[in-house]
């Protein structure tokens, strides 16, 4: 992409109203535009982040047999009142009455909604295990939002919903999100940690919260170290299989928010030496509730033994918006965003350092044809503006890559490369970059 | 994807309340759940469709230089009091109040939120020519919602807008769009005729429908046959040349819809062998609206000469969801839907006539690991149903290839390949099958 055809609007200024890095940096990076209150658009580097995002998620859910649909935004709010949520929710939930004086509610979330498409189709245990998930926009209308899309109120969550026979399996359901959960973080860069949680007004017996540590999150968080250490199950991990010991060796050792953190407990299980305390942000919980919404909602399923029983569900959630806002506080620095590369809005940035000088463009253009042919997705900033702008520009905005390319380099045929994290130049052909970033 | 791990709930009864193929087929077929008046759930076969016309959309926008962006389901309804439109709107647009009785709206469309994204940031007319898009759900409280998402509230729509410093850029803007459309339609197998039509409440001094032909459209047009025949612009055409042509020679010809149709000139001006009265589907609108939002909401860019003047605009909708049906309306027979193939849920059906059959499934197993490993999205009916009711789910779901595997032909070491559209049935080995779709 040129950026002379694109859209990036960087601000010089740093937002008074952002108070945490993220978003300044979200801001600032052209990423998102407030329209109100707590409700973001998102610009076109963001978009791309987001949708990279959902899509390993995506790919992390149906790994684990996980079925997409999408449900509406928008719900009955007779739904809620068959679960008796309709109360208990509060203000949180956006009411919203139509012409036809009907009253709707923006969808906070969907274990009524999933629940009645289960009941309308399926009957028999023969259909189950099942696995329901969408990836959707959901409004919750926070008292006071603030943090940007760290806690907005129109936000894109991921919702998977599992529905079982019986609590043994149910039980295999919830593991196998765990473990889909644990790819998926650890496929964006990211250090996440499931904690034992409760499990609040979803309800239910069983519980985790996973938690991005970053320096700057919004919580204090407790751990054993060797949880950090433990290796993330890999892309051929069998889901049909047992998957219970890599829940158990997690749960084994320690790991709480302080919320629910027991210092004496801590300090009894971990030795010192292996004693955490830092901060986190929580991306996702995983929650087994059996049959709180299948008893009211009445949906049921006629087991082996020809007798009707409530299906066993659990639901699972990521904030899928709430992602991009966390890897920023995982992984920046002075200069702006370090994105990890599976995320990244673009591979690699590559700056033409004198726009409108023949040699230069006709170099920046070969390469910029090169690497997009080997399949990378170049932002070729090929503006007028002065070199010290353009570089501020693309550490603002974090690519994994800086491609320099200036008139003195190529007299003597050199390019830069420079490694957004480290920091770490190095100048090189233009044939060795495009067989650099070929492999 | 192996249907007994996958969710296909079809209907054997046709449901009362639909009233045109469309909605009956994508109820039968497990596609869509109504959730409520004109809402609906789209189930894993209805929303993988969604998401291959939102694909193909996506390319087409993006080959003729638009911009994704991703703007939020709610707007502040002050915006649309600064365009004017608040009042003009009227009950098709959902008023919300929040917590904090501050009124939103949940977007019927995006001129207004657009305008104001690009007056915070874009000043100069060298930023120009911009075109920003994205694809998101609407809501519109239409007073009888039917017709299944023919005419649904909540809608996904591919909304697009143009900036540009001039009327003559403008017009470019609009050609580009106009052309990107033929282009998309085409691909998702469709026959599509732009038509002059009225710019109703968007307002503007020009603007395109584009209706898809179909029997059982909802419109009656009126059209020169030559129409049809018209190559459809290429996947080379050069977005950054002269498109007028290819406009002009489309508007030289006659086509109209019923509401603007004048049978003299009709007759005036077609020869009566070309002369066309057919039905239509409307599944995508272009406008060119000048200033009207520009000016009263002060989105102004400096020109070459330094004095600012309003942007001109103009915005081009697809409906994402609507063309579901209407592909449907226009592809579909007796026995269900007839996909064509780009936008098919799944490339093929492979039928297991024998499941538990030891040979049967393994003959199965091998193909459908080699047709995946091919490429290709194999819907693998693996379940006990009896062969009678497998058929009759196939044809209903209408995917463009079926393969047929029983004992009795694995005896000769033939499968069967059934063409959904044409019904042709060929027997050939499982080699042949392989050969035949890994092309």
């Amino acid at each position: 992409m040129r950026l002379s055809r694109y859209f990036v609007p960087l601000l010089k200024e740093t937002p008074s109203e952002a108070q945490i890095v993220s978003h300044r940096l979200m801001l600032r990076a052209g990423l998102i535009r407030q329209e109100a209150a707590g409700i973001y658009a998102w610009l076109p580097l963001g978009f791309r982040v987001l949708r990279k995002i959902e899509q390993i998620v995506r790919e992390e859910m149906n790994r684990a047999g996980a079925v997409e649909i999408l449900m509406p935004t928008l719900q009955q709010s007779d739904l809620w009142r068959e679960s008796g949520r309709y109360d208990a929710y509060g203000p949180e939930m956006l009411r919203i009455t139509d012409r036809h004086e009907r009253e709707l509610v923006y969808g906070p979330t969907n274990e009524e909604m999933v629940t009645e498409i289960f009941r309308a189709y399926v009957k028999s245990y023969k259909s189950l295990p099942l696995n329901l998930y969408h990836i959707q926009w959901k409004f919750r209308d926070e008292v006071r939002p603030r943090f940007g899309v760290m806690r907005g109120r129109e936000f894109l969550m991921k919702d998977a919903y599992s529905f079982d026979l019986d609590q043994a399996t149910a039980r295999r359901s919830y593991n196998r999100m765990y473990v889909a959960y644990l790819r998926a973080f650890d496929r964006m860069g990211l250090v996440t940690i499931p904690m034992r949680a409760d499990t609040g007004p979803i309800g239910g017996d069983l519980s985790h919260e996973f938690h991005v540590l970053a320096d700057t999150g919004e919580s204090q968080v407790y751990l054993d170290r060797n949880l950090i250490d433990m290796p993330v199950p890999p892309e051929t991990i069998d889901f049909g299989g047992d998957l219970d010991p890599i829940v158990q060796q997690r749960s084994a050792l320690y790991a709480a928010t302080s919320d629910v953190h027991d210092q004496a407990r801590f300090e009894a299980e971990v030795p010192e030496e292996r004693r955490m305390s830092t901060r986190g942000i929580e991306v996702g919980q995983v929650f087994y509730f059996g049959a709180k919404y299948s008893t009211p909602m009445k949906a049921t399923v006629t087991g082996p033994d020809g007798k009707d029983v409530p299906v066993e569900m659990g639901s699972y959630g990521i904030g899928v918006s709430r992602l991009v806002a966390a890897i920023i506080e995982a992984s920046h620095d002075d200069a702006g965003i370090i994105w990890p590369e599976p995320v990244a809005p673009f591979d690699l940035g590559l700056v033409n350092l004198k726009a409108g000088d023949a040699k230069t463009d006709a170099a920046c253009g070969d390469l910029y044809a090169s690497l997009t042919r080997a399949g990378k997705d170049v932002l070729y900033d090929d503006t007028a503006e002065r070199p010290g702008a353009k570089f501020a520009g693309m550490d603002l905005i974090g690519l994994p890559w800086q491609v320099v390319v200036g008139p003195r380099g190529l007299e003597k045929g050199l390019v830069e490369v420079k490694n957004r994290k480290t920091g770490a130049k190095e100048e090189l052909s233009a044939d060795e970059v495009v067989n650099r970033f070929a492999k």
